[in-house]
């Protein structure tokens, strides 16, 4: 090993701030690792001061991490070529609309031998396809790229409450052992798997089974009809994987990223309380993003509509009953009590 | 075939009469079964009155299931040996500590073409084995017994809440049929699987899971926390399953008598909310049986028990660190810490 390892984490919101601490906990006594972590933050002002200047004296990115400390050798740059040149490993933690241009602007700037871990969250529907991120940024940059994610409210990492993550990658025997421990706490426990599919499968439409649960709480149809719709939702999560994206594994389902993170997922968060609201109240999606986020898009109706377009284009929603549901609940106006119907076996023995 | 076929429940609790309920909905106007259920139920004097006489006179099991009417094609019969004669399928629907007597009486009583459904709750743990209640049936009847199973809180499915169940059968295309017809409702979505041991191991063990769900809630530890163990659970009852029992499968864990009841189960129940009582508390489990449970034993600490003696006599406890570590905050005073700290990977790759 020519030296020590320098680690780039290209964001710092809520969960980048989040995995920098973990991170920067884990380098301050390391062998393998350099102990400085240079954090990508978007520059902005925060009371009249820059965000950048705030992390870097007070240790806390008081906008979207408040009342946490992160170590003194995470470094807060607002210039992403300067935080991520020479970097042997680029964690990306970054809202999904920032990557390709942030891509790009990494092109030349980063080494030939680096490695990446992606904790960008969805799939990119674009030119009729479904892309995964971590292939997205392996062919801009040409580097191998890894995935985690996992049952992880990131309110609750900052707390230290135990956590579980999986990380997937092509090479688990050669990069596995460094991504365990950069990303390991007492509190966050990591498990690898080969399948970063599957992995980023389930992170994206884990959304989708979400608002259907939102929908059976709005119509307060009980805990049997939930956990029906939560197993629905599982089985068509699988069902996509498998069908569209090679490699994709049952195992995977039963890691953090999968089961753990959909039951997490589906029992509170933005997508199933938007959903809910959506039925008690009877307003449209767009006045309740409004009123209840700020004006953001819910993830999961957008994911939702995403998948519908392309099964279409498929001719396959007939075999994905329980999210063609979602979306026709969602954007064609389907009375919500479909969210059970579609689950009805067709099985039939006659 | 020769007539209709005659249907008996034997049971008459609260899931008793859920069930019987749907059978008799489905046999009113049928012609594969005969229009009338006999039901057996249990005699008992309520406000002065046999139990069985106010069930045929009012058609409500004003004890066990009171507010819901029942078909009056469902007849209550005090007399066990009067209730299954001549039966074509015996519904069995009884706490299991009844099911050997009940079963012993039938013996030479009933029909030999006659098939059976268990829906008893649990594994029976006896001479150092765990036995199936289908397969007991099996043996001291010498008829086939499938087992239905899933996520059915049965409040909820006398709601006509929408609700899933999963039949298993060994002779899946002779029996599937028949099962279906007999308890589909519009409210209740029967799938029918091969794999009746691993169904039954579901339904035994999801209890000790949802022990270990109560212990985080009690601790305080939060959803993803929440999660972990619930995934944890779900991974050890499958291993129990495929390590002990020939013919478990894993598409098993993805239908209703899998994770949809596994993730009721830790939401809601009695285990859960006992479990965490033990934490908050700090009382006994005795006591907080008597407190909670009006003295009756809690089935997920005892199903704990009698798997860990199990799996001790097999050398076995290494490898289902999550049920040991419920064994012994129970039984052993361990801190409930333990029930996330016996998930951490073990994963090395030095």
């Amino acid at each position: 090993m020519h030296g020590k390892l320098k680690v780039s984490v290209i964001g710092s919101g809520n969960w980048g701030s989040c995995i920098a601490r973990i991170c920067g906990d884990n380098t301050k006594n390391s062998k393998t690792f350099e102990k400085e972590i240079r954090m990508w933050v978007f520059e902005e002002k925060v009371n009249g001061r820059n965000l950048t200047e705030i992390i870097n004296e007070q240790h806390e990115n008081i906008k979207y991490l408040p009342n946490v400390k992160l170590p003194d050798n995470v470094v807060a740059i607002p210039d992403v070529t300067e935080a991520a040149k020479d970097a042997d490993i680029l964690v990306f933690v970054l809202p999904h609309q920032f990557v390709y241009k942030v891509c790009e602007s990494l092109k030349g700037v980063i080494p030939k031998n680096c490695r990446a871990i992606s904790l960008i969250k969805g799939l990119d529907f674009r030119d009729n396809e479904l892309a995964l991120f971590s292939e997205e940024i392996e062919k801009i940059l040409n580097i191998p790229c890894a995935a985690l994610s996992g049952a992880n409210i990131a309110s609750e990492v900052a707390e230290e409450k135990f956590s579980e993550a999986t990380i997937a990658c092509s090479n688990v025997d050669r990069d596995g052992p460094l991504f365990v421990e950069l990303f390991t706490a007492s509190y966050f426990d990591i498990r690898v798997i080969g399948d970063w599919r599957g992995l980023q499968v389930c992170g994206a439409l884990k959304n989708v089974v979400a608002v259907g649960s939102g929908i059976v709480d709005g119509l307060k149809l009980g805990n049997n009809a939930k956990a029906a719709v939560i197993r629905g939702g599982l089985v068509e999560m699988r069902r996509f994987g498998k069908s569209f994206f090679g490699g994709v594994h049952t195992e995977t389902f039963f890691e953090s990223c999968g089961v753990a993170d959909l039951i997490t997922t589906c029992a509170g968060g933005r997508n199933r309380r938007v959903a809910e609201a959506f039925v008690t109240t009877g307003k449209p999606m767009d006045v309740l993003e409004k009123e209840m986020l700020n004006g953001q898009s819910l993830q999961g109706t957008l994911t939702a509509q995403e998948v519908h377009d392309f099964l279409k284009q498929r001719n396959k929603l007939d075999e994905f009953p329980f999210m063609t549901a979602v979306y026709r609940i969602i954007y064609e106006n389907q009375p919500p009590k479909i969210i059970v119907e579609c689950l009805r076996s067709k099985q039939s023995f006659n």
